[in-house]
């Protein structure tokens, strides 16, 4: 039912670039059967790659890109020197409208800087934010903002809940999420004046969410909301130090079942039940950080993933496009318009 | 070598006052033989509660309080009406001479804002903030401030980082414990302004532990430092987020051994071995919210905990006790006079 999308890749990006990128939309071309690619990169490289995947070179395109943008690189040099960077001539095609959407496994802060720069945010946002799923007790949330702005006004926030709310209804199906601001209590009097002004806000908008009120970060995996809102300084703490946790857990587990000849042959007994868990947890299903509130679609890879982990991330700029995540965002935040000037009489500290 | 320490309970604190209280008094005692007790609550239950554990009647006074502060009861009521509470009449015996440190499992907004009035803080500390230990994976870190400090300068972040040394030195046996600042990037020039100035202060500073610079969230709890240091909402945010990741993972495996015969007998097989594991992340091993930065010695315990992890709350203000560590404090801030004024040429955005 859908027209086909345009992706542009940034081929280059990445820890196993160009490698992984192409391997990765090869993945996604088999769930997306409609979708074109156009690869930005080194031609000879990816010429090469594409060789291996005759039904992928036949709905991709190679762009010469002579530059990358490399890892350590401050956004502000790749906006200065990046021009003619893989990066940021995929992001450009965005702009020109050749393609809809964008997707690089490369530096974090420079994608962000350019796309910014290149696609403008939406009407009515005025800061774009990074949102992410993870997994939780009850199933998948969104978060956002996991890094992007590190002070955030009543306004950021307020907006931010729109988009996630947005993001819940369009790639996760759900009719009206349940938007939390993630706080230190949950007693409206907590947390800084930013925060209670945005909460003040949503409390009183018509939107298509149900305003939860602030959660603490322990409701982050517990899955009390679906949306956990919060400025890109306790956003991305919260993220990598669950990020953190989890992955001493898996190290410990794997630690205790090497323990003895009795653990081992445990372990071996609930492999089948253990690969379940494994599954549930696994980073490659929620591998991409989506650049919310920008003038087009932009997901950014983890670095290090694989072929599945790449063609997720594809996968959310697709259905993004598809469920036109942009439009939504614009239509509600228009109905913040009327709102974000409310007196706020409930914050006294 | 030690002289005899007494400490002042909150005997009607927690989710199972004072039974527990009473109990974690007596294996307390077991492990420090020299400590007495001064256990503040309801006479008539305390003293049947105390005929149960005859060795620990011996080296413990009642002191009749006919309040207890509630669990939803906000600082400033607190600080209002709880002058009769077993909380406040067990800080004040701290500030009498009475006793040298207390020990609550109440509310813990009530008992900072009670323990700040009373005790006030140690010279040269502007704030106190809440401390606590937690597994890595390469053995116990230390993190502060956990929520005290919603709002937090440079000096304030500077002068946690100086306690949390001192606790690390302390109770962890490190000579000189490498500190970290909590941020979202390892540059120099990610983050708060405040957070940059701190890590100026701390880089010039000639104090007893090694400063490390930046940490992320995921640093927690790989053990990248033994201390990290943060204001008290992202501290916050980040304890109670690992908090709900492990739990979830918990969870997970819990359901995970459950799913087949298979995985029970696995389960079985392993057990010793992931008892093992079980011990390793055990949150009573870990019960203690350390009150740093005051004159006097107080620990929060977790409301819910048992008899083994109430007993761990009183072990920590043993050993604060023991080890001078608000003497090493006291000391440490004095080097740090000639630094806070540094001007700070590395900030900029």
């Amino acid at each position: 039912m859908t027209s086909a999308h345009v992706i542009a890749l940034d081929a280059m990006g990445g820890d196993r670039a160009p490698e992984i990128v192409v391997a990765g939309a090869n993945v996604a071309r088999v769930r997306y059967p409609d979708t074109q690619f156009r690869l930005f990169g080194q031609r000879e490289k990816l010429e090469k790659l594409l060789k291996r995947f005759p039904k992928l070179d036949g709905v991709s395109e190679i762009i010469d890109a002579e530059m990358v943008i490399e890892p350590d690189m401050k956004p502000s040099q790749a906006l200065r020197r990046g021009g003619k960077s893989s990066m940021r001539m995929a992001i450009d095609d965005v702009k020109m409208g050749k393609a809809s959407g964008v997707v690089s496994a490369g530096n974090t802060g420079a994608l962000m800087a350019m796309a910014k720069l290149a696609l403008r945010t939406l009407p009515g946002i005025n800061r774009p934010a990074i949102a992410s799923t993870f997994p939780t007790q009850r199933g998948q949330s969104v978060m956002l903002d996991l890094g992007a702005n590190i002070d955030c006004d009543a306004d950021n926030l307020v907006q931010f809940a729109v988009m996630g709310a947005a993001f819940a209804r369009s790639i996760q199906g759900q009719r009206r999420p349940i938007v939390g601001l993630l706080n230190v209590g949950s007693e409206e009097s907590k947390g800084h004046e930013e925060i209670r002004r945005a909460a003040e806000i949503l409390r009183n908008a018509e939107l298509p969410l149900e305003f939860y009120g602030f959660v603490e970060g322990n409701d982050i995996t517990e899955g009390t909301v679906d949306v956990v809102v919060a400025d890109g300084f306790s956003g991305n703490i919260a993220l990598k130090t669950a990020e953190g946790t989890a992955s001493m857990y898996s190290d410990f587990l794997r630690a205790t079942f090497r323990r003895s000849l009795f653990s081992k042959l445990g372990y071996w007994l609930a492999k089948p039940a253990l690969n379940a868990l494994k599954n549930r947890v696994d980073p490659r299903q929620y591998n991409g950080g989506m650049f919310l509130g920008l003038n087009g679609v932009a997901v950014k890879s983890h670095g290090g993933t694989d072929a599945q982990g790449y063609a997720n991330a594809i996968g959310f700029a697709v259905d993004m496009l598809t469920q036109g995540f942009n439009e939504k965002v614009i239509k509600d935040v228009e109905l913040l318009g009327q709102f974000s000037g409310v007196p706020v009489e409930a914050v006294n500290s």
